[in-house]
Formats: C-alpha cells, sequence, structure tokens
C-alpha cells in the first residue's frame, strides 16, 4: 500500500459461544431455551481503561455484525455503517470502542435457524423457537459480560436497531448509560404486522420452501417479501424523483407484461441481491420478533418503561411512514413522563424510513455531539 | 312476499357481443384486435324519452357489473354499489337509467383471459392482448351506441372506475355532460406501480400458474397479491381503530408462525374470499391496465385534457394514500387551467382508499346534488 492511500479500518468478525449444558443455556421469552448460542460480532478502537467508552450497535432486520470497514482491502464494499463509524468519523474509533454483534436468529453467523440444533446434529429450520427482541438483547447482554464491559456508554440502533436499543434501556437499565433510537417504534403497528405477513406468505408459498426444510435458499417468495419491504423503506416522494414513470429499457409500453418500469427493474435487483445474502428462514423469524414487539406490554409505555434510567436521543425522519414521527413521538412522551432526559429530533428527509441509513451527516453530527456529552457524565 | 316487505331491486344480467368478423372488431392500444367482444351490463330505472338520464357507472379494480339490486330475492348481498343507486337513493333509479358493464379484461362476464379465443377455440390466458384504461372506455362505448345513447349524463366511478370517467371526458366529449372521478388519479404513481409488481410476482410464482395456463385458480399467489393491495385500501388509522396489536383467538402470542394477530386473520380472509370470485389472469392484466394508465401521456395534463368539455365533480378522501388528495387536486388544476367546471372535495374519512365505497352518505349527497344540476344543464 502507498503511504499516500488512505488506511482502510480492517474488521475481524469474532464469535463468543455461550458453551454447553443447561447453565450456559439461553432462556427465550417463549419458555423455551436455546444451547450452545454463538454470537457473531466485530468491535473496532480501543476499550478505555476505565471501560468507559464502550458502544454498541444494534442492526436493522437484515443487518449483520459488520457495521463498519473492511474484511479484506479487497472487499468491494465496506460494513453497513461504515459512513457513520471510523477513525475521525461520527463515531470515532479513535475515541470510542464499538461492538455490533449479529442477532440471534440471524443468519451471519449468529445461531439462529439455519444452525445445527446440539440436541439432534439436525438444522433446527422450523423447529428453532420464535424469538422476540428482548431475546436478541439478552443474547447481547451476555456477550457485554463476557467482554468484561460493566456499562455501555450508549446503545445506538435505527429500526429494528432502535426496538433493541429502547428494550436494552429497560431490562438492563444500570448497564446503560444513554439510549439512541432512531426511525423506530415501541410496538409494531397493525399496517407494519400486515405487510409482515403478506411477505411470509410470499416465502411459505414459494415451491422450494418445503416448510422450511428446503435445500436451496426459496429465492422467489423470499425475493417478493424483500420487494415488498423495501417499499416500505421508501417514501413516494421519493420513488416519484427517484423512478417516476420512467421506462427502464424502452420508449414505450412493452404490451407483454415485462418489466416496464424502471422502478420494476429496481425493485427486482433489490430482491436479487437480497436472496445472496439472506436465508428464508432467519427473515420469517425475524420479522416475527418485530411483529411482537411491544415495549408497552399493551398498557401504559410509561408504566413499561419505569425500570428504564439511561439518557435518550430519539429521532425520526419526516417522510419514514413505516415508523413515523408519530410513533417516536409516544416514545418520547412517555419517556419525559417518566422524568428522563430525552432529546428528539425528526429530521426532515424525502428518503423514508431509509434515511437512518442516507441521512448519514445530519443524523452523525446529532449522535456525535450526544455521544460526546454522555462521556462527560458517565 | 307479505305486503309490508321492502321490494328488492331486482338486477337481470345482460350481453352485448360486437358480433364476428373484422368490422366489429376492437382495435386496441397495444395495435392488437379483439374480436368477437361480449361485454356484460346491468341496467337500472328507465331510459326518458328525450335520453337524457343515462349515466354509466364504471367500477373499480375488480368490480363488476352488478352495481346493485339483486339477481334473486335469495341473494345474500347485493351488488357492490347498492347502498348509492336504487329508488330513492343518491343515484335514484326512479329518475336515472343506470348502466354498469363489465371492463374487458375482466371475469365476469365481458371478454378476458379467460375467454375462448374464436381464432383458436382454446382460453386466451396470457396470450389475452395486454389491454388499457382506453380500451376499456372504447369497449363501453360501443355498448352505449348500441344502447342507442347519444350523451351521458354522467360518467361516474372510484379508484379505476374514476380512471375510466376522465378517460371517457377525454376520448368521447361529445358523449358525456358530467364527469365524477372518485379516490382516483390520472396517472398511477411508482409507489402503486411496486405494489403491482410484487402483486404481480405472487402470482407468478404461484406453483399452480403454469404460466397462465392453469386449471384451477393459483390461489395463493392470488390471495397474497389480494391480501397486499387490501393493506393500500386501508389507513394505517383505521387499522389500528379496527385491529390494534388485538390477538385473534388467544391471550398470548402462539410463538408458533400462527395468525396470532386480528389483522393476520382478517387479511386471511379477505384473500381467501377474493379467490372465489375473482381470476388470476384476469388480476393481472387488469392491475396492467392501471400500472399503464397515464392520462398527460407523459407530459402537461392540462394539454392532454384539452378534448374534454365536460363538467366534472372531483373527490378524494383524506386517509387515502393510494390515490391521494394531492393527486385530485392535480386533476383539479388541469381541469382549471383549461377553463372547465370542476367542483372539487376532500372528504374527511379515516377509511382510507375504500372510503369511497364506505362513505356513502356524505360522497352520495354530494353526487346527487351534482347530477341533478347537471339534468338542469343536459
Amino acid at each position: 500500500m502507498n503511504s499516500g492511500e488512505k488506511i482502510e479500518l480492517l474488521a475481524t468478525p469474532q464469535d463468543y459461544n455461550f458453551g454447553p449444558g443447561e447453565a450456559n443455556a439461553l432462556e427465550l421469552d417463549c419458555g423455551r431455551k436455546l444451547y450452545e448460542v454463538n454470537i457473531r460480532y466485530e468491535t473496532f478502537g480501543t476499550l478505555s481503561a476505565e471501560r468507559d467508552n464502550a458502544i454498541l450497535i444494534a442492526h436493522a432486520l437484515t443487518g449483520d455484525a459488520h457495521v463498519c470497514g473492511k474484511h479484506s482491502p479487497d472487499d468491494r464494499k465496506p460494513g453497513w455503517w461504515d459512513n457513520m463509524i471510523g477513525p475521525g468519523k461520527y463515531l470515532d474509533t479513535d475515541k470510542y470502542f464499538i461492538i455490533c454483534s449479529n442477532v440471534i436468529g440471524g443468519c451471519s453467523g449468529s445461531t439462529g435457524p439455519r444452525s445445527v440444533n446440539p440436541a439432534t446434529g439436525e438444522l433446527y429450520n422450523l423447529d428453532f423457537p420464535v424469538i422476540t427482541i428482548a431475546d436478541m438483547v439478552r443474547a447481547q447482554k451476555r456477550l457485554i459480560d463476557h467482554l468484561q464491559i460493566p456499562k455501555l456508554l450508549a446503545v445506538i440502533g435505527g429500526s429494528m436497531g432502535g426496538m433493541q436499543a429502547l428494550e436494552w434501556s429497560k431490562l438492563y437499565p444500570d448497564m446503560v448509560q444513554s439510549t439512541v433510537a432512531i426511525a423506530t417504534t415501541h410496538r409494531l403497528a397493525p399496517q407494519s404486522i400486515a405487510f409482515n405477513w403478506v411477505g411470509s406468505q410470499a416465502i411459505r408459498s414459494d415451491a422450494d420452501f418445503d416448510n422450511g426444510n428446503y435445500a436451496v435458499n426459496p429465492e422467489h417468495g423470499l425475493a417478493t417479501a424483500r420487494m415488498l419491504a423495501h417499499i416500505t423503506y421508501l417514501s413516494d416522494e421519493s420513488m416519484e424523483q427517484k423512478f417516476g414513470r420512467n421506462l427502464q429499457d424502452a420508449d414505450s409500453y412493452s404490451f407483454a407484461f415485462k418489466r416496464d418500469f424502471a422502478v420494476e427493474s429496481y425493485l427486482e435487483h433489490q430482491g436479487q441481491r437480497f436472496v445472496e445474502r439472506f436465508d428464508a428462514n432467519s427473515y420469517l423469524y425475524i420479522t416475527r420478533a418485530t411483529d411482537y414487539f411491544d415495549l408497552s406490554g399493551g398498557g401504559s409505555l410509561a408504566e413499561a418503561m419505569k425500570p428504564a434510567t439511561s439518557d435518550f436521543l430519539v429521532v425520526s425522519f419526516s417522510s419514514d411512514w413505516l415508523f413515523t414521527t408519530a410513533q417516536s413521538e409516544e416514545i418520547v412522551k412517555a419517556l419525559l413522563a417518566n422524568g428522563l432526559n430525552c432529546s428528539f429530533c425528526e429530521i426532515e428527509s424525502s428518503y423514508g424510513h431509509d434515511a437512518f441509513l442516507l441521512e448519514v451527516d445530519r443524523l452523525g453530527a446529532l449522535i456525535r455531539d450526544f455521544v460526546a456529552n454522555q462521556r462527560k457524565k458517565f
């Protein structure tokens, strides 16, 4: 490497296995236990001697532990939040010790439905227990204990990552100095449950699905589910700007049931890219975890959040119709009712839900300053 | 029947066949022709001697010619707009001659992909030509000619019916005294095209689809497409009010990938009811017709609507996110720019797009008064 080139952040995936036996099992909300759980994670930066600079990043629905940097300089792309995290970036790895782990139920290294069930030697598939957001957080807590970090400076997440961050603040208040919940909700709305249901039916109706015991990923159904979800990640405004009614490869309609419109080609591309990296069973499990997510337990959110003590930063995006500003405001109201410090910002953006990955400059500055203040208070 | 009982409006389906041969063929936007086209239609009330009281109702995506009344007193349900149309109702069949026909491409009596191709003696299936909203209107025009009605008092439609009404006003201005376009758009937005694409993929991936040559309706894929579309017909607000996060048959989550939520059971029910009455190929053809719908031809809507001369009533619903008030306003602006009489009303409603079928009292009063005024101007 020439001395003039920028030195890239290199990431090394690591594994933490809870170990065998009853004592190490992870108890789940469904009443079952997971044995020999593995957590795939990556860390960046250095844990301070005072252990006061650790930040846990919780990933979204189809994210993974590879949050920034590259595994090899030859990698085509860096981790999913590389514009946010790294040396000198908004979450500065010269200052902070950043941890990101793949959720249980996932398909990127942590124990999930395509893992081998140690009790049978076979893949779990649909015998994998139905997990919850709280279960994901309980597994992360075991990792943080393993890393001997008594208290996190911040737990930060967008979308489903925000659900985990909120759950952390409720389940383990003594371990959380601050919580950053971005483009998220305290409970999934029926419209979102409905979209997830349709997506799950598309997967289950794929001829290759075989009730979860597929030899090859049921790509058609999974791509359909992804295309549907992807629509909910964009705003009608951004789709209008990006595609309008533009045709893809022609000057006029084909009159032949082909992909005429640019937006159709875009969706197909997103679907195809997705099935190369994501597993259908994992998709069913993780979307179900979000369906089940209701921090209020069906009652008062303020009451349910009584255990939380951390400071909060809540961020929404104006054109996000999946997890709306109104939903963020419900969270803020409950936290303020509990006398907690809660900053709230709605960022004007036309990008819809995806803005949490795209509006990095405005979001990053907010997070940078919030976390710097938290370090002083730690 | 006891004399005290309300006498029900009885409806008799009728057929108009264009007849064989080149001279009777219907020329389509795609460049192909349809031969021996049949139009299924129903009429209510009596055509006046002056022939000045005929109203054409254009149905929505999955509607049919059976707009009101019952085919038999024993029918469980009347036609789809029975609360709007009938003796003494908002569209009073004692005053007006109401006509409603099934669109071509449909599966309720008019020529569509499951009709027999007279050239081959086989079902068209995917050999049926891809049709447009304008093609549907051209076929309706032939029916109106057949009925010897020189000019319609009004063409009225909601959703895809509104698209047809607008197309009528542009294609046959001399035949349209007034146009009522409800909960509609002058062109399908990319978000709607995207939802249609996902629905079409769900149908095509059904193992029973067989490239359209199915022996039995590919119910699973068609139900999935319908469930998806149905979400876009409701508002998040109405889903919250109607279902919230209510569970269907239990006090707690099943943790078993069952239909836990009331909204899931509702969608499944809608999907199942739909596949009993609608054909998968028709669904592909008719949704494609809406994808292709762009009254502006890609340019200025006002310019494209220059031929129109009728008076207009445009109605939107505040919570309709499929065809929004903003989209209705674009239509209104173009018509006003052309110096036409155009009344516009946004009705406050939480029902979403479905409001055009549910807010019958507020919508009905508007239409009743508008049409009465048009009769005076006729």
